[in-house]
């Protein structure tokens, strides 16, 4: 973090693939954005495809690791917490975000745990997808898309 | 294609990692989207790490495979196209895109070639980042960020 307060908080629920995870590290770098893994983690933070998806960024990342999702919620009792997932009440482009609103990513396999879902409904948003039975979008993609949508709102601080 | 016309047209020039292809036919997919690949491609279109990354999807995908940037020219004349590059005079959000527009993406590592770029400066548009001497974004991830501005300013037709 060089540039004073991050523009967004981005936080990967357990994330499982290692690939997806250096990308997302990469759009935080690139977005002045703090990233918070909760564990258990997919991976190894040193892992080979780890690094081979992100090492050149992973230095200038303001990353954090936690012990459980409680952890997290307990350190940032103040601020504002979207949960991205395909089970949202409201679209991610409806909501306002503002700097330093944090956005919380399910697992790519399952999503968020409907503990989490459930604890705050109106602030749970989703991507529009066409209907299918298939997977949904790629979750590097995923918050790459929300990410994105929640800086232009706030015009995009230090990024022009 | 099951929705009558598409709502956008995602144009991969050269690409050269499957993973990413395979990725952006999953978005191309959940959009209503059409995938055009200019040859010549880093990957055999049947390799496994393809399939690994979009085979459940590959065949709901309207895909067109080029020869040449030309052939996908000539054929959509009529069409209004954007170029995605870290040297576009506009920045994505600025331009108003209309569905069946074309947006086009270079190779991951190193763009769109200047003769493609040079041919509509108006029509080069990039994606803020801050500034680094690190890479870009992931060519997957700059793809959703784009082509969701894209449909979200269109509504999301089909999508919702």
């Amino acid at each position: 973090m060089i540039l004073g307060q991050e523009n967004l908080n981005i936080v990967l629920f357990q994330p499982e693939i290692p690939q997806n995870t250096g990308n997302i590290a990469r759009t935080c770098v690139l977005t002045n954005s703090k990233l918070h893994l909760i564990k258990p983690l997919g991976f190894s933070l040193d892992e080979k495809h780890l690094k081979r998806a992100g090492l050149d960024y992973w230095s200038e990342l303001d990353l954090t690791v936690y012990d459980s999702y409680d952890e997290l919620r307990e350190k940032y009792k103040d601020s504002t917490f979207y949960f991205s997932t395909t089970k949202g009440k409201n679209y991610y482009e409806e909501v306002t975000f503002k700097q330093g609103d944090f956005i919380v990513f399910g697992r790519e396999s399952c999503g968020l745990p409907d503990s989490i879902r459930e604890s705050d409904p109106k602030r749970c948003i989703r991507v529009p997808m066409i209907k299918t039975s298939l997977r949904s979008l790629n979750l590097s993609n995923t918050v790459a898309i929300v990410a994105y949508e929640g800086l232009r709102q706030i015009g995009f601080p230090n990024m022009k």
